[in-house]
């Protein structure tokens, strides 16, 4: 997607010797600043300070990572030690450890001599994939705005999302936001309201950002505003991304998810959730008891980290000192509540039959 | 309610030659400091700069403002210069105007010589009635808090409120606080959910101060958090205050109540609406259409102010900039939502029939 009229990846070899560039989405939305990561280690940090963050886009730095280590060293231990290093610096990140893994696949059975260019090859298809699953995810969920597109005479298609399960999250397009930007190439007017998110504020950090960046109409709203504005007939459709889903169509994703989906079915907005296969965890089948929500740091609530007139990203206190406080990371919005998904294969209803229906390999491999 | 070990109003005579003390509400929760009002004009700056804030505190403080003026000068002319000038304080507070009004009414028949005296007895009068009214709130909402305490064997009661409807928007006691305050009392042990309320943090900021000072049990919580605890049992009840009510019993309530009102319904948990029988307006009949939602400035939403660790309280940007904002103010929860509504008169069902089971004189003037 674009920055400054120039298209980026969020991720990309940067030079012959094959240094690595990320964005570093740390500074964001106050500066664009590019990464250099010259070696394995560089990699790792990259990952442990959230200079990168996203599943796909911390599988694919990982990935690039062992790549790195193997322009060192291409050895076995090297390799090994690489891994190490670089599952730890997310312990539990699953897309991390799943690319780590196919990494070992490819690179094990292969002579050291040969393992420099096949790590960089292996790392590029990983992006590649992801992009085309993103892509693709975008391709059917423009079908679902033209379609709304056709009760709006030409004005905007308003689309509510929640969090960034944009490019930024991914190497490019993102999920939830994928569609918003078919739309765009196509010339179909869309328009997003952007829910702030708290406590990490990556809805009016990340997501405004790169929608901003890339030229899409959008307006960033407090995460308690999403429901007057379904309720007065303001937006059209709900699309959020998900860290997990159930065999039975349950979305886990950023905590307040939930809340929206609620509202939209009080008022008869459709609400998708866009997702790649990977995020289905086809061994669940009850999101609300079966999917661990992580209690974050009380920190992330308490204090606030923003651009001070002074031009210096400052971290200021925001509840009353001694408060006690407590930071659900994700909550469960069951798949009654859930209009359809988005996947790279299409739209499915959030019901098991739905989901297979896309994924018919997954009723056999039960 | 208490602070430091002591019982305060939000406002009070300070000393024998009239003087007013406010609390500083612009300098919490990190600061508490009293603010001295010694003329008409400091009490119109207090309300101008919400220093007082909440319809009943500014009521009561502009009524002192008259009293304060009269002090001075209790001549006709000084008498309308100082309602005028409260009045343009905060030209859009509806109490405001009504003590103003009851102000002028009571003065003006009275001679100069005796209307210092008079101008205090009446502010006085108005913050007693308006703490009686929180007061009988209290006790009525006390016994929906002891018949969930019934099931609750012993452990606390659970409440969720959004932003602040407690003594520090009132004088003593507050409207959705009231019951929890009360149940406090009697030892009845309590445990709040305090949503931060963003834009503006009233929740953070106001309401859990004024429950760590007074010492009941709390935890804040980001807005997105409310549903995810429903979901899993942890609110027994939801209490929230309302800054307008239909005579059908539809609250309008700080922006981001109907989110948490949908997912109450959702997960069977009560939700009740505390607020003075003054807050109905009788003249409406659908909320959602007929309340005005005021859009209020979009810094609210771009801009957050904390405390820095340099011990300053300091401003950040915590928005894409360049991205536009939009900043309801309220939402209107409606009554099908709303288990019941607690006024100083007992609690009834969020229905005309209802609320005018409480309010029978109101069918008559109709």
């Amino acid at each position: 997607m674009r920055v400054n009229g120039r298209s980026y990846r969020t991720i990309f070899v940067a030079d012959e010797a094959g240094m690595v560039a990320v964005i570093d989405q740390t500074l964001l939305p106050f500066r664009f600043e590019l990464r250099e990561l010259h070696s394995m280690r560089d990699a790792a940090v990259a990952i442990r300070d959230m200079i990168v963050r996203g599943a796909p886009l911390i599988g694919v730095t990982a990935a690039y990572g062992v790549a790195l280590a193997m322009r060192e060293d291409a050895g076995d231990e090297s390799l090994e030690a690489a891994i190490g290093t670089l599952a730890a610096a997310r312990p539990t990140a699953v897309n991390l450890r799943w690319a780590l893994e196919r990494m070992r696949g490819v690179l094990a059975g292969v002579q050291p001599g040969a393992r420099r260019s096949r790590a960089y090859k292996e790392a590029a298809a990983i992006a590649d994939e992801d992009v085309a699953a993103c892509a693709a995810i975008g391709q059917h969920g423009l079908e679902i705005l033209r379609d709304l597109a056709t009760r709006r005479a030409g004005e905007p298609v308003r689309v509510l999302t929640h969090c960034n399960a944009g490019w930024l999250a991914c190497v490019d397009w993102g999920t939830a936001l994928a569609p918003v930007y078919a739309a765009h190439e196509v010339g179909l007017p869309v328009h997003v309201y952007v829910d702030e998110t708290r406590p990490r504020s990556q809805g009016a950090f990340l997501t405004a950002f790169e929608l901003g960046a890339h030229g899409i109409p959008h307006t960033v709203i407090a995460d308690n505003s999403g429901g007057h504005l379904m309720q007065h007939g303001r937006v059209d459709v709900c699309i959020v991304g998900s860290d997990r889903t159930t065999a039975t169509g349950d979305v886990a994703n950023k905590i307040g998810t939930y809340l929206k989906a609620l509202a939209a079915r009080d008022n008869g907005v459709p609400f998708y959730a866009a997702l790649p296969a990977s995020t289905i965890d086809w061994t669940m089948h009850d999101g609300v008891r079966q999917i661990p929500i992580e209690e974050r740091s009380p920190r992330e609530v308490t204090h606030m980290r923003g651009l001070a007139a002074d031009g210096e990203l400052t971290e200021v206190q925001v509840v009353a000192p001694g408060s006690s406080v407590s930071n659900p990371g994700f909550d469960v919005t069951p798949a009654r509540l859930v209009t359809g998904i988005i996947t790279e294969r299409g739209v499915a209803a959030a019901s098991r039959e739905g989901l297979l229906s896309l994924y018919p390999e997954q009723a056999r491999a039960k």
